[in-house]
């Protein structure tokens, strides 16, 4: 090994900063703490008592203060972190109405405490829950680390700015993608895949909104895709799986795609040479 | 911090439990002691010989001990832990058999050592085979623990109660879904993003079978949605890729879709509006 | 405990192998050494100069040195290991395009800081890079290991073999399958669910071409599925969402998949009975 | 680094030996688990139950035959065990006489907690009393790592082969040294640095008693040495600090060393040559 | 194993307490945590910055609060952590005199790091200055813990009560023990073996002073023993080695002990019986 | 928590250092490394064969590297590494005949693992052989807390400085103290409490021989003090328990201590008062 490797390497690494990072580490200990602070299906810690609890909870802040500072002077992290735990019990409200949704919309589901233990749709709101708190309190970045912890743990990509009413139901999930500027009513129902993106003629302005908004009591289902800041789903509006929209629908609408499908029985050396494939 | 924030949260987190829930890590670490036990690619620890391994088996018994104490009484947990130790040697004959038809199944895989420690499918019907054993005992939620635990690594979401058959090739499988109810029977080769779910209509009795039947054979490409507990792929038919399938199919069929696709040639302002889009 | 079980399980463990196998975390390990080498924000230890760089970086050849030693003599293990490290500092090249092509490819991203710590697509390239090395060196199953950890993580799943050019901007990506003999060229643009793979055809010869061209400058929108190793999309051009493409297309070419929708305004007991489903 | 060395060392190592020895680790784990076992003050995990301690008890049954088995087969170390786990009710037996025993007689201890807490000779005592249990089942070597562990932690030294009483007294104890065939009777108190030592004469045969005997009610005060297999301090007897005893005493006798010491002024220029030294 | 094992020792082990204590592990790294912050030489976390080191008291004040729960209420144990905090400069001042003393006092030290880094004495004083503050916080058995930390890691055994004047030298220091009442001045240098007790008389009342009392610049040789509350050394003095005292002596004295050794040749067959031991 | 606190101890740790010390934990490490690289006996890893222990030794050198680069530039710092490495043979060599020496000079021990395992004398030996190399290799510091490690673990202290012979058996060994400049010859047996120190008149000068020499086959029973640079103990000669040497003895002497010893029978009301004490 050259030691100019090292060298080389070494200036290249440092320069444009002359700090470190906080670890990813840390930061995702940041999360499991908040969730294991919430409820008891994600106990890591032997939390005992409101003591020990008022104890771990000011180990947490600490914790938290320590990452923020990473992305701001002293104070604004302290400041930063007051907010976040002033934003706790309200968290924990709005996740026990999506627990409840998920529960009451999959039929497979056996208990709430199944749902909590489970359900990656559920983990997905609470990082989510999380993550937008710190995005409305205009910190760059770090909840962005939040929602990509989140995507890696479940394939889900909710961006922290989207804006998210209560009792949201999302099971299974994988694929799933709610763009920045999203607006989700409440009661809606997301199936794994959807997508809600934006137009490629919206991009100009970062600051408009670009995605689309979902109204109360929809359902969305999966690989679904909708497009486009002024798209607007009517409330109770159902849309089908496959269905790529760019225009708004009104509510209670109904949208869905039948695709044409050919049957033939398989004969000897027949195969359709476009259809049949390896990876 | 204010005290009452840690007495308030106390209090909501304990609301409905005395006890404390047994680990996540825990119920991970149980599955990679049964891979290492089975399959010398999953080495962490050092088992040199009959004994070692003995002890080790002795080890990994006392820890799903405690984690089945969580959902029932301890003389229970032992009698279920037999049962799963008695089922050992056959989840491997099974495993075998499944890591042989990725091997045949895929000409991109260089050797059966490549399929067990690399390919996402094979770790898929690890944690099924061995969940599905704790779903025949009746034991709630940790077999779904189980296998939300192989969706987070993979992607694939196989329920532990799907009656799946020997010899079945998945390879990368990101977005498979295989329902509570599924029958797979033997040889059946499932592609990425394929769903076997339940249609709405069957929902009111989580009792009956709600998703459907692949027989023996079987080729699913990728994307395919096959839904409803009456719906029936006959065996040895092909199911193209994005195909969308309520009904059933006889034996030896082949269903594909034909998308139909434009094409143009790129003119300066031309763009058409809903096609390009931004996340 | 029957001792007659842990016999059985040793005997079948050790079948075929005298050894043991490195075990996977060594190999993750490995991955996050080398991006801490490269880059400030995957910063878990504490490397505060040159020379700590320098020692850092011998650590990392040993375990780079342990882990193939699984796979080859030790020798050769050595002569690896010096070509990867020769190999990083353009590694390092490559990736700093990467980064920058995900930040101007997305108007979400607010700074390189945030695509080196956040998009799950920068992630892939990493490993994608890093993998491909040991792949040209012909190093066996590792680069596999090694994708496949990227697959874990991401979701994204590009086999060591491919051929990609400089500046490859890909963001969620979660579901993107890229096959062995794939061949992109620079400022490539991949969204989500797209795969690069074979027709059955060409799967009779390992050893051929059996995966697309992507040409320069070309976009690929999401869940497309280009295949076979005939098969070019010509510089500058547009694949459209949905596409489903087994034939060559010119430069400069837009493709896409204008879906067939229908939309109706919901009534009572009127649901098409194919539409919706439960999983 | 020459590869030669790695070699030479290699062969060294192993060259008496084929298997690889328990770690040392290990046998500190399994004192420190039964330390657990039986008082709440060296609390490191969390037993909340008697469920969980038994599961608690049957790890620790199993690491003890993993250790064991390093010494003898396999069948042999379970019935150890066995033997170790059915006189553990009796070894917390004598270690609450041996803690009360120290609360008595220190006036500076505060309370039981304070001793098991705090007291080097009741750690001293734990280990001894464990140890002794394996000495007595004829196990090599072991007991010995297991004295050397107590001897680590306190200074204080007792051969697991020493008989010793109940309600034995030891306060800091640095120094103290206890000879395998030394006999001590009930209520004796020993201070730091106390010998308990043989005759070389005695050394000839090493299963012929070497060490002296206390008998009850004695108190030896510190750094008192007292020698010789057939040496008997009579009951009741107290041996004062620095003397040397290698014949034995009658009951209710006192033994003491006055020493001659003189005093003078310090003059300038004046210091004794072999009293002030430097180390 | 019978669970019947379990049931009793899980009775008797919680006989008396409701709670659990605090691990030790806890204490020592509290310990430890302290060090690091005055030091850099106990450096094992990475504190870079002032900001870190305010994170890392606030971190370290929480750790001490939680293990201060255990003996009080959690009002008191906050304040009695204010306490601790508010002395921590002053705990530094002190161990930088006695760095500085031991440096002078050792002619083989060759600089002040190497007496912080390597001199069993020094750390000894860290902890006992520590103690101290908790001592005369009036809190109970945690300064006993702290103490026997020291003497575990040093053999050097001072009680937390003990007042110690400032530039104390300690060396080597094993064995050496000093009482609860003891007073030591300026300027005292202490060799190892070093007793300063009580005498029996005195121990009928814990309250009164039962240890002796050192005047500034004395020096106590090793292994000397000096008991009773009355006893006082003058100031300036020397005590010998050995020399066992039970009475004050004035300032400027010198104490020694001129033991009485004889010599002979060895001859064949003639060794002194009660000389040669083994042990 | 005031920030000023903070601030102010920082300063203060920081005000002579830019540089942080590497942490006690590492050179703990690397001397377990070495222990484990020499026998099998401190077995941790699982090396299991030339070419594990090559990379082993390889990694043990890395971090040697970056221990001694606290002390010296790393070009230095690499020689070092390269002169202990080639040492460690001959180190081997050395402590097998230490070995030997305690497995013959103590009637208890029953196998030459065991002393490897269990004795004190030899874990002091090996960290004395290990540290003298880099002693004489001019390092400074380092070696002094390789020193006081095995002072910690064993309550040994011998200076890596002094020269000591083949075959030396040192058995408990608890206050063991030998001076830097001592020389000591083959086969010497040592006791526990030894010093072997230098007089205060020796001082002046720390480049001269302060303390004294021991030659071939001598024994030292338990707490005798020799002193100063010009005194020789003459080979084959024996030293008893408790003497007090300043001058040299011819070879083939014996010197011993026989102490005035009073008897008498306790009555009551008459204990001596200056007999008894407590601590």
């Amino acid at each position: 090994m050259k030691y100019e490797l090292a060298n080389n390497l070494f200036r290249r690494k440092h320069a444009n900063r002359n700090r470190f990072f906080v670890s990813k580490k840390k930061t995702h200990q940041f999360l499991q703490d908040i969730l294991e602070i919430l409820y008891p299906h994600f106990n890591q810690n032997f939390i005992q008592s409101e003591d020990d609890l008022y104890i771990y909870l000011n180990k947490t802040e600490l914790l938290l203060i320590q990452i923020l500072h990473d992305f701001m002077p002293h104070e604004e992290a302290k400041q930063i972190a007051v907010t976040f735990f002033s934003n706790l019990e309200f968290v924990r409200d709005q996740l026990d109405l999506d627990a409840e949704a998920i529960f009451v919309g999959d039929p497979a589901a056996t208990s709430i405490d199944e749902v909590i233990l489970c359900y990656p749709g559920f983990f997905a709101m609470c990082i989510y829950r999380i993550a937008n708190i710190f995005y409305k309190a205009q910190v760059k970045t770090l909840p962005r680390i939040f929602s990509e912890y989140a995507h890696e743990v479940t394939g889900i990509d909710i961006h922290p700015g989207a804006q998210i009413g209560e009792r949201i139901c999302i099971d299974h999930g994988t694929g799933i993608v709610i763009g920045e500027t999203s607006i989700i009513g409440k009661n809606v129902k997301i199936y794994q895949g959807v997508t809600l993106g934006a137009l490629s003629l919206d991009k100009c302005d970062q600051n408009t909104k670009r995605h689309p908004t979902i109204e109360d009591n929809c359902v969305i289902y999966s690989n679904a895709t909708i497009l486009g800041g002024k798209t607007i789903i009517g409330e109770n509006s159902i849309v089908g799986g496959n269905v790529w929209l760019t225009k708004s629908i009104p509510k209670n609408s109904i949208v869905y795609h039948k695709s044409d499908i050919k049957m033939d029985i398989i004969k000897p050396d027949s195969e359709p040479e476009e259809l049949f494939y390896e990876i």
